[in-house]
């Protein structure tokens, strides 16, 4: 008997393989200008509004940085945002597990009610099961973003530099030359999962990096040039940099040592044999940018207090591949990850 | 140390008082009419668009009649056509145990592609999740429905009976005298789910009646005057008759021998135990219609295939319970029922 494996849902490319196999060719309608085979982070279902949904499952429900509650509410945000498209409403389907602590639980709610009021995203829609399978929490969020004057001026200042067909932030949106932009430290949310569950006592002071990125997306679209976003989460940056170049058919060279990455988190990375390119992240962006406008958006960046905020390499024409110049001088293909290292991971 | 109880997430009154204690005081948000405490099956967006959600975790996950992937369909296009809309788009997003057997998913997503060509809804968005915890398969759909020909038609009818001050059909939307109509027979659902699990080996050839109401609800609305409507789910027929007479602070008679049921699934129901009011229903609709119109409305039911619709009852305010005249002739209140009798049931 064939059966589903962990690595059909990691966010990886097996996990792309199942659903073009057995759940994309089923339901290939079209809205508007995306469909669901275009597996972007949302698709429109009008001009003005962009749709996406998102199931956390996330274990443990509550980690240092956040809980469940905090990427239910901030993955979903995201996944509107990088469309150029500003988070207005959410559902909010709840499956807990009969005996689930109560105070637990609460603090899941207090996450969600902190970041719905930051995001200023309005729960609308619900729904609660209670069961009594081995699931702890799990939590569907689906959003609703809307057309907006950020992206609206994204448009007009990218145009001015070239064509630009789409109407909202694409994934195949990169052209040759442009520049790749990371507004943040990487692998922070991934090794705070893993670090949750290590029974070994490895010592690192490290919280997930989850974070509504709307709040300076909405700034840095007014800079304009922004042609394609992703918040790389399963997966990490290696499956995002190689989604957007395979849509846009471009190739990348990306240097190693401008990725922005704390010192103890590669050590913890390593010493575990996990590639940080791959480890999840959730409260940051991975852009290519005109690049007249590169240094701008990074200055903008800088000033929402994305300290960290770096050009990491460039689109070519020169090959197809991700690329990259590691530290030791050497260039290696980063490929696909086939999926993410870490089971339940949000 | 407080848990979470199966009664939290079971669709009676005990899930109501969870909610409103732990839940809605944080998600107040409204955007249109309707917010997240009036508890309705979908919340406006704007005047032409509502919102919904469900997570569907029904065990087993194929039983006679359809399958967790029928109901994930159907359920949201039902919870968007009870407010008059048009279901129209929809996300998909799975979470699946590790080993789930290939072929049930295959099924199941079968029954998704098939109700969801026959309501002509469109997935646009979706996400899967596979994890290793003992949940088998749990499926969320949210839906969007849109304003329609047949809901104007429905409120310009009724407008000509009676004030309605809603832009949808409102949980709230009953008055006095006006009849009370359920368009088939009731608790078939449930039975199928507990059948499906019983070992004892009890014989009823009976299956889900699963069904897409707005492909009949959108000719009863070109008919008019339905001032609410509700899809009985979990908590039955006795949910949503409470549910509707108090938030339109009616009261109702209801007659035993009108409610259409087959014998017997009310003989099942009566050696278990069961009340078959409080029994889960996936396929049909309780109505309220303005008392000139109800023929019409009946008549328009059957010509659809409805045809065991009937006339159950009607408001009043003489009192403010639902109250049954039984088949022995007596009176009795029925109350809200405080949970449904079967867990996983949708």
């Amino acid at each position: 008997m064939k059966m589903i494996r962990i690595e059909d849902g990691a966010g990886g490319k097996y996990m792309g393989e199942f659903l073009k196999k057995y759940v994309i060719p089923k339901f290939n309608a079209k809205v508007g200008e995306i469909s669901l085979s275009d597996m972007e982070d949302s698709s429109d279902i009008s001009s003005e509004m962009v749709f996406t949904t998102d199931t956390y499952v996330v274990d443990p429900p509550v980690f240092p940085g956040g809980s469940i509650g905090s990427l239910a509410v901030c993955g979903t945000a995201n996944d509107l945002a990088v469309m150029g498209a500003k988070p207005a409403y959410m559902s909010l389907s709840l499956v807990i597990q009969e005996g689930f602590p109560l105070d637990t639980f609460e603090q899941v709610l207090d996450h969600l009610k902190q970041w719905t009021d930051v995001v200023d995203i309005k729960v609308i829609t619900g729904d609660t099961k209670v069961v009594n399978s081995g699931i702890g929490i799990a939590i569907n969020t689906s959003g609703i973003g809307v057309r907006n004057p950020h992206l609206e001026e994204n448009l007009k200042v990218l145009r001015e530099f070239r064509e630009y067909p789409f109407q909202w932030i694409r994934d195949r949106g990169l052209s040759e030359g442009e520049s790749i932009i990371i507004t943040g430290n990487i692998a922070e949310h991934g090794v705070t999962i893993m670090k949750s569950r290590d029974e070994l006592g490895f010592e690192i002071d490290v919280k997930s990096d989850v974070f509504p990125v709307w709040l300076f997306v909405k700034d840095i679209l007014d800079v304009g040039g922004i042609t394609a976003m992703k918040d790389p989460t399963r997966g990490g940056i290696a499956g995002v940099l190689n989604e957007i170049a395979e849509k846009s058919r471009v190739g990348m060279l990306i240097h190693e040592e401008m990725i922005p990455i704390r010192e103890d988190v590669k050590g913890f990375c390593e010493v575990l044999g996990l590639d940080p390119l791959t480890m999840a992240n959730e409260g940051i962006v991975v852009m290519g940018v005109v690049e007249e406008l590169a240094e701008d958006v990074i200055r903008a960046l800088k000033k929402t207090g994305q300290k960290n905020a770096t050009i990491i390499g460039k689109t070519t024409s020169d090959f197809e591949e991700v690329v990259m110049e590691t530290s030791a001088g050497t260039t290696r293909v980063i490929p696909p990850p086939t999926s993410d290292p870490i089971p339940r991971v949000c």
